[in-house]
């Protein structure tokens, strides 16, 4: 594609073109980082990025650079072909995705899925080799079913999903519009409730069901389980990465982001905007406020305030958490000097 | 199903049934936290559950309370029919079990699925679309097998057994009566054994096997391993929730209880009734005495004797390290104090 | 097999054979540990290993031994047929695979696996039930596909690979020679990428790839994400185990070890030789030196200087890790002794 079709392109979208310099107007094929960008490739760079300093010996074809008039010098003496925007991250989605259209599946049911009795599905839906869907399901429109996914029956699957091979939805699970479910992940599988007896532990019926909102995207081989009663829920535009575990009971609110191996145990409520970084764990029925950020590792225990930043385990603030950690590393030096304190003092 | 047939259903059943009210005999229909519970739901209160204030405004159409004389005379106040037992927990999943009765299977072998040679299936087994099973596999009696499962050759499936769709069993592995292995989860996978070498990592072939006793429940998305020579081995009633990796020759006993993300290395011997929190980690080799419980994300490095309540990492006893957590977000005090104090003093 | 078999095995394999006594010759079935191996089986022990005290009293039928004449003399006394190499180890792992020979698959195509239109299939190659290959995809010679992988369009599988039961692998990935992808793992799926906006959450679309060299082997319900533009590569001889997460355009150096619930972050670069023990998190944009060595459960936030041994979280060096430790049950006595100091001292 021609980088003044790309800027054609960025005129409509939201990134928020402000100028822009076409040059011999390259064609340009795909994206890249601006180190390995080559001639039929576009790169890009935000304000403050350290990458900035290599503008001037990049090979890209073009170049999509912040409101940084150095930058645009730079380009305009190289003869690089550039673009100026509001947000150079968003202009760089429009423009992968552009070059890189999602190849459209064509609306087929395959000879070898088996569907079962009463299932509603909707115009252009495609579903691929060995996919199983049990009795009593709908799958809306436009959705696409990858091989060898498995629904169980009495699901909903909303329209323009997208179900990511070999994943698989539990009885009484719903999802709302758009929403994606990478590979091997399972939604609505009982939830891990037993109660302790003299004979050992009695199962906990699981009767709820999972319930995901729109435009929710979730990782590959994560969980999501269902409650005893009740329902576990996923707000709107929430998004969820890999080998995540999501209990039975939990209700997140709109637009969170878990990063990879976090945990959220049974009946915890998270609220909206969340952001749980990597290996986060959060423990059963606590309150986390909106707005709150949890840096890696972190182990919530208790109820956090919204819009509260949080480290370490238990979780405390975040700024205390790394002076504290500083301090952590000269605890044998503090032992030693309390040693010698105590020895120098009268007794 | 009215009230008084789930009365019934309680006189038989381990809850302790005391004393009862059916008053207008109500239709059941299903479970409800007593939030949440319309007329048609019965719910249940636990002594000193903090929902229990709410009893006096809740519209449950029937409860299920503890021996605790205030809340009985609320319901009686209220009209509203009420059962008071020994253990409500019990009572409720009691009474979610015979409104949800497991969906019956008809016993049959799905014509999509692959059954290998010299195979053993038991009596009113469900073998569902494109499952596979290898050469020289039992299946028992009365066991169900999702869609998508992939059984290798030489494994042995109790009776009653559910495995759901999408889980893999791998050669050699042997489970026991009335097991559960939920979606994705891998059994008997080869356990990760290198050897360093100068040319690099060698591979220890992986030749045991994989035994799963009887009663064990093993959640979505987890792998339990087969080691080198020997056996891995869960034991009799054990509960394992998503996600868990259980290392190659680990040996756990009866009665645990793992919740998610809990990762044990090899050669671990695990106790009775042993519980680990979420995230929990446990070393290679180490032995973790009967009845331990270990908090989430604790770190087991060492032997661990029976009993102990274990938290932290490296683990240490809770008590001590609730103490040690609480100053440790005073480190930064300290420091300065010990800084203050040593100004102080004549040199 | 008779253990002059083995001997004879010993005497070409990478061991070191040094001395033997074949004694009886008896016939070896399989491996075992010291502890429980029978008239039929064979075991070893390596230098200083504690089992080494039960080797008078053990049943094995042979025994591979380290270099210590007091092991060999027990072993000729009680006429136990032995052989002394210089790395048992290695002896063990050679006899066991001698032992269980890896069971041929016959070079077939299952009838009920789809392959896609301009797919390459090599010689020898076997390709199990219910796969689904899609368009465009080469499967290199001598590669066992098992029952239930997906494999999407665009993908290149090396020569010599085994993917296990219900793996999957997106499109544009790509395997070397000789790789081990174990079930229920996804190799290649969308990195979790996101920008922030005043709507939510939008997709920064993952055109990139996935590469993964010669010689890796990857656990069961791993997840390996391609990235935004470029790729995310996995090292030769790279070893990766159960439930590992490695985020979109991280990259690994040769001959690393991973073990389970490890996760890296975007853009990670990790070295050569690195080894990560269980639940280490590393994040995102982070470079680990090469032969870098972090202790269970450690957090990386920052640069790793090659050939460090780390532990803890935020990761510091293992030695201080662990006086650190030490101290941090001593906490709450420091306090209370800062507290006496300072009551102590005049004011």
């Amino acid at each position: 594609m021609r980088f003044n079709q790309l800027i054609s392109l960025l005129k409509q979208g939201q990134a928020g073109l402000l100028s822009y310099q076409i040059g011999k107007d390259p064609e340009i094929l795909s994206g890249a980082s601006l180190e390995k960008a080559n001639i039929d490739q576009i790169s890009f760079l935000e304000k403050g990025n350290s990458l900035s300093k290599k503008l001037n010996s990049c090979n890209a074809g073009a170049v999509i650079l912040p409101i940084q008039e150095d930058l645009s010098e730079i380009a305009k003496s190289k003869g690089l072909p550039w673009a100026v925007v509001k947000d150079p991250r968003i202009a760089f989605a429009e423009v992968l995705e552009t070059l890189n259209p999602a190849s459209k599946k064509i609306p087929e049911i395959h000879p070898t899925a088996v569907i079962g009795d009463r299932v509603t599905i909707g115009e252009k839906v495609s579903i691929g080799p060995h996919v199983c869907i049990g009795d009593d399901c709908e799958v809306g429109e436009d959705s696409i079913i990858h091989a060898g996914v498995v629904i169980y029956s009495n699901v909903v699957i909303g329209s323009g999903n997208e179900l990511h091979a070999n994943c698989v939805i539990h009885p009484g699970s719903k999802t709302g519009k758009n929403c994606i479910i990478h590979s091997s992940t399972v939604i609505g599988s009982e939830g891990f409730g037993f109660i302790p007896t003299r004979k050992g532990w009695r199962k906990m019926p699981q009767t709820g069901i999972v319930i995901i909102e729109d435009n929710v995207e979730i990782g590959c081989n994560s969980a999501i389980d269902r409650p005893a009663v009740g329902e576990t829920r996923i707000g709107n535009g929430t998004k969820i990465d890999n080998l995540v575990q999501i209990a039975h009971g939990v209700i997140t609110g709109k637009d969170c982001a878990m990063a990879s191996q976090v945990g959220i145990a049974g009946g915890a409520v998270i609220g909206n905007g969340v952001i749980l970084a990597g290996q986060v764990g959060v423990t059963n029925r606590v309150k986390v406020g909106d707005g709150v950020i949890a840096s890696s590792k972190c182990g919530i225990h208790t109820d956090i305030d919204p819009g509260a930043v949080i480290s370490g385990f238990p979780a405390i603030p975040n700024r205390l958490w790394l002076r504290c950690s500083a301090n952590f590393k000269r605890l044998p030096d503090l032992t030693k000097a309390i040693k010698e304190i105590s020895k120098s003092l009268p007794r």
